[in-house]
């Protein structure tokens, strides 16, 4: 007997992850193969070998491919890719027919693919329009309406983490000052930790900490003392929800999605986060649908990519 | 010989706007009448017999009604409609059906109904993506993705002007602080237009102004100052112009529509509020494309929600 099979693939700048889905959407195997940085074919083709091992007599229907950057989807290229300069206008979709021979194949920018199988696998199940933000070390976003991811003119939309909040904020990594990235990525937040080290009313425990880990300082730091009860450390999160809210807000005002998806490491911070932007949102909302839009977590974690990825491809194949 | 006819109107607070076009959007006729507004069957009955006064012999094929407020397009029921409290919980398509008979019927958000009205025959001709910001005693908007007017949950979508640029901004009428409205609605303008007069650096002309009109003190008053030159007037529409620019730059990196529809009366200030605003997007956009988004001016003036109005009715009949 044979089990019908799809294949999604989330390409990063270090790594390959994949999944392995039922039509149903059930999990049959995960894992990640290394990227290699300059070759785009010759790392699909090694992906379509790895998955290979996993599909045994399955009948493979699809794959779809996540990536980060500007991905169009009808054509398959790859645009701009900052973090994979050396795949830059590879052709995504060739290379994934050229490893695994006629299925259906889908590609999307990885933020979108996360999106998309929150919507169908996970905490967006069920939902027609949502919002997502990844909160990393940069701030991406996805929005969708009415079922569709929306791409926009040139693949261009979905820059959430580049709304300015303030326009005299703290400068962000892409030269502006006050995006939402500058308050909300990881790189700002670091920074934010270590001006609130230099103050004086910090709590002991803060300042050691940024004393401690000089350079190698990360958010993961400051959230063990959050977790820890803090004063500092919970100021500091409430600061960055507040940011993140600000932004929640505006976005329920202009697009009003059933939910707003909040993913990325960062995220892992759960309602140190959450609830003041939850708090924003309910201040900041013109109607009274949207002030009560929920704000929640990802449920898929860092397989949410290659998951819909995996879903694109079957939607693909759905529709054919 | 029998011509082919659609009715597109925009209820106001005070009166109904209504266009009669044919097929090829051709303006046949337009006026108005007054609005009773305690009740909208009588109106949109006076509404038919109006028109019917231009139709003659035509063959009136479809109705579009647009109305200020929560306007859900599937079951023709208008919601919440601060402007005219007297029609809130009202049933439009009801209406209309009533007072025209078998028609194709279409009702729509007036901000929605004049960026459609936009996208079939004004600034945004052939685009599938926009976004458009109407300036008025409040700042409305309203969002196109790949040609289908975004509604959102409880056709909750469009409020642009809530997005927060400022958290510590000026007071909005809708009571937060900072919104696109409190700094690029008329009421929020002329308050700053009063505060610009007491600082010791405007204009002699500017403070003459302030205080010639008092209370009566309107944009217009501050555009014709502009037009002349004063440069209290020019800084106050940069201002003015770069507020719009920072929610523009938001929307631009969110959506990545093809243009950024500008209407209402203050956009008459044109290039005195754009050029600001393009600037803003050039330098606050992320993607290369989006960063010589069009910013543009509506075209279609006044009579740009029942022109819309209409082509939805159009619509709803083309795809019958």
């Amino acid at each position: 007997m044979t089990q019908t099979v799809v294949v999604g693939a989330d390409v990063g700048g270090t790594n390959v992850k994949y999944t392995l889905l039922d039509p149903a959407g059930r999990v049959l195997a995960q894992g990640d193969i290394p990227t290699d940085p300059e070759d785009p074919a010759g790392t699909v083709a090694r992906l379509a070998e790895a998955t290979r091992s996993h599909t045994g007599e399955g009948d493979l229907v699809g794959v779809g491919l996540a990536c980060a950057g500007i991905v169009t989807a009808d054509s398959g290229l790859l645009g701009r890719a900052p973090n994979l300069p050396g795949w830059e206008d590879s052709d995504l979709a060739g290379a994934v027919r050229a490893a695994y021979g006629p299925v259906a194949v889908a590609v999307a920018n990885d933020v979108n693919a996360a999106l998309y199988g929150e919507s169908r696998y996970g905490a967006g199940r069920s939902c027609r329009h949502l919002v997502m933000i990844a909160m990393g070390t940069g701030v991406g976003g996805g929005v969708m309406v009415d079922g569709d991811l929306v791409t926009g003119f040139a693949d261009g939309a979905g820059e959430i983490g580049h709304m300015t909040l303030h326009l005299d904020g703290p400068v962000c990594p892409c030269g502006n000052r006050g995006c939402l990235e500058a308050f909300c990525g990881s790189v700002g937040m670091v920074r934010r930790a270590r001006e609130l080290a230099a103050l004086s009313e910090a709590s002991e425990a803060w300042r050691a900490m940024a004393a401690d880990h000089g350079d190698s300082l990360t958010t993961r730091h400051c959230f063990e003392l959050a977790a820890a009860g803090d004063a500092t450390a919970m100021r500091f999160f409430a600061e960055v929800g507040r940011r993140l809210g600000q932004a929640t807000a505006s976005l329920v005002n202009i697009l009003a999605p059933e939910r707003v998806i909040i993913g990325g490491g960062v995220a892992q911070a759960g309602d140190l986060v959450l609830q003041p932007c939850r708090d924003m949102v309910a201040h900041h909302v013109l109607s009274a649908e949207g002030r009560s839009t929920p704000v929640v977590p990802a449920e898929l974690g860092p397989h949410a990519a290659s998951m819909g990825a995996a879903g694109l491809a079957l939607a693909v194949g759905e529709a054919r």
